[in-house]
């Protein structure tokens, strides 16, 4: 078998059996088929697509080129969740002890984050003494112990996917729906879990702009999941606004609490409630959606979720003092108002910019080696569709730098329009691909 | 400028400027652009295509990228002639001492071969002494002097097609016609010479399979040329049976010479006095197709340019009493008589299997570093359409292994069909586009 030949095969049209698409993937980690041709090949893909049964096989081709995380030790049924990534999403950090309450088995693993904020193992680091380094005996441990983990990335987990990935960044093949729906689901995959839910972002601040696009995407996963033979879902949500009103690391770990309480911003509770029930329908819990939102709306009312935070929280070596009240994490930070402009109303809230203030703030990470200022960020005081008045607070930022601060309050001022002609709320979930 | 988004632009169907072609070509040369995005850009290429601004620019980078010959010391036109090469053909051989006896100036730069035989510096070297490494300056003085010089590659012409091709060919990503001319004119736009004559092959021996393929390079290349203000024209010849009726080097400097004799094959002449004529014609030296074959008829029958041939030799130090009769240089070889199997009608030879049979025998290179035995090979002895009666000689095959004579014979076999109802003899000159 020959790469030059796969590449031709591809770029023609044709269909890439099973051991065409291993040999790909095993020469590629190994280091014995050179970038040139996987770019090739990527570029070819792009054009010519895969369909089903091929991208099912690069997906398990590519779980397949490191460790996979045996949880058999494991007892009951395992989840897992992964976001396509938005801003101000700080679902996870509800959703796993939310779920662990349920009695679902929740193990969770975690990148950092790149962009706008942190991403979950940099927010759960806000608690001083909290370890994402647990050795894969001990996170397997934990989990039969209090039910949930959330770990860092263990092992050599999919490195055909970190070596693809980076090649594709660079020679303007990301944009394809097998590449980049095998990237997501071959870590799923390998991380072991029995159901997974997924939750693919739409709009301004996330990957896939379009509604289109999103579902096909989400589809896709889960179609390839349940080829591979585990219990899949996914949920299309709106990021055409931020989630939540909190964007920054501890001010969004506060707003989670908030909603492990049962308070909390209504979108960011009801996505929670959505992501929640798919899993308890999947794990065969409840019967029917009402009781899986029961149950869900239970363990939150009654604390059960914020306890299995707190257990969450200690169990990683933690200080779960912080648990009630994580604001008193925060550190010298000043917070300044941002005020409306004029008279009107909020017509959109782009996404993107918002994140990128909390960025500028040091709140994110532009490159993988960039420091995280856990304690700096921003909090909207507003949504799409509410009425402002010039001079009313629509947003607070936190930062240690007050030029940045500048810079931020000009940021979140451009992103949110405000307009004279009032409008909808934004819808949060568009579609649920089960 | 960022490569990915050059990529980019190409993947999404844009037309890349002039300063984007650059930086490409610049930074690929120069290392700074890596192969990965180099191949992923030819794979964008493959799908979008580019059009004739795109592919005269990228001629242009191209040619740049290395030294350009400077032959303005050289007085008068100077002619030079490609081939995209084919089996059989030994047309350089007879065509430069031609086109030197006519008066015009050829200054062919050529390379060794790869494939069934050599190039046609390896069968000049059938000339003991003849020397194809002549410095730029004793380049252009032999051409003052006696009018012409074939020489192997001098300096350091065209590195970006060099890198290029050699990773279009492991990448699948040769099949690009603009791409394909780019490759080749821009080393003919670097060798200097002011009228380019491009013979294109046709067929089962050639590069381009199809007419309608041979037609669209050889007008794309025609465009390129004089988008670069240069005199071109091409010829689309066929190369669905071997060119003449020899295979290997000295038996094809044999046949050669039998044409600069005015005797020879016919087809081979007839391509001669077309490719002849089209430098001639756009010379200026005569005023129609007419007067310009009287001129090459009268050259080649009077002697001239076999007298020219003998200058060439002895002028890079080659020995020129083996001009008039090269079977002397022959060496160490059996012949042995092909044998048709049956009566009938040869309906067609299949070029690249004759050429196979060559280069089995020893007289072409499977790699770069393979040696050419200059002695051994083929000399077809029918054309399609000629009738054979079982038992007639078909070939003669000149080999110094017995094994691989009959190898060779087997081949020769299959190569050449025999049926029992007659055919028109081929069309020999398909196009010409000037």
């Amino acid at each position: 078998m020959r790469m030059v030949d796969i590449i031709a095969k591809k770029r023609n049209g044709g269909e890439l059996t099973k051991e065409e698409i291993n040999f790909f993937i095993e020469g590629y980690t190994k280091g014995e088929i050179p970038d040139y041709q996987a770019s090739a090949l990527a570029m070819a893909i792009y054009f010519q697509k895969m369909n089903m049964r091929e991208t099912i096989d690069l997906t398990l081709a590519m779980r397949d080129s490191g460790d996979v995380l045996k949880l058999d030790k494991i007892e009951g049924i395992i989840g897992d969740k992964h976001s396509t990534g938005g801003v101000g999403d700080k679902t996870s950090l509800v959703l796993i002890p939310l779920m662990g309450a349920c009695g679902i088995k929740m193990a969770k693993m975690s990148g950092r984050g790149l962009g706008h904020t942190g991403g979950t193992i940099d927010k759960l680091e806000s608690f001083p003494g909290f370890s994402t380094h647990l050795s894969e005996e001990a996170f397997i441990s934990q989990i039969n112990d209090i039910g949930i983990a959330i770990n860092g990335q263990t092992g050599n987990l999919t490195p055909a996917d970190k070596k693809l990935y980076a090649l594709r960044d660079v020679t303007a093949t990301v944009e394809n729906m097998s590449l980049i729906a095998a990237s997501i689901m071959c870590k799923k995959l390998a991380a072991g879990a029995d159901i997974i839910v997924l939750d693919v972002k739409c709009g301004s601040g996330a990957f896939m702009k379009t509604k289109k696009d999103a579902v096909a995407l989400a589809k896709t996963m889960v179609e390839i999941g349940k080829g591979a033979g585990k219990r899949v879902r996914a949920v299309v949500s709106d990021m055409d606004q931020p989630l939540g009103y909190a964007v920054g690391n501890i001010l969004e770990v506060m707003e989670a609490v908030d909603t492990l309480k049962g308070e909390g911003p209504a979108d960011l509770k009801r996505l929670v409630m959505v992501l929640g029930a798919q899993i308890l329908l999947e794990s065969g819990y409840v019967e029917d959606v009402k009781e899986a939102e029961r149950m869900l709306k239970y363990n939150l009312e009654s604390g059960q979720a914020l306890k299995k935070f707190h257990e969450l929280i200690a169990s990683q070596g933690g200080d779960d003092s912080f648990c009630d009240d994580p604001s008193a994490l925060l550190k010298n930070t000043e917070s300044y108002e941002v005020k409306a402009d004029s008279d009107g109303y909020v017509t959109g809230i782009v996404s993107d910019k918002i994140g990128l203030a909390s960025m500028i703030l040091g709140g994110g990470r532009a490159t993988k080696e960039s420091q995280i200022n856990l304690s700096v960020g921003l909090v909207l005081k507003v949504k799409v569709a509410d009425q402002v008045k010039k001079g009313d607070c629509i947003g607070v930022i936190y930062s240690c730098d007050h030029a940045k601060t500048l810079e931020a309050e000009k940021m979140i001022k451009e992103a949110i329009h405000i307009g004279q002609d009032s409008v909808r709320k934004r819808k949060l979930i568009l579609d649920i691909i089960d």
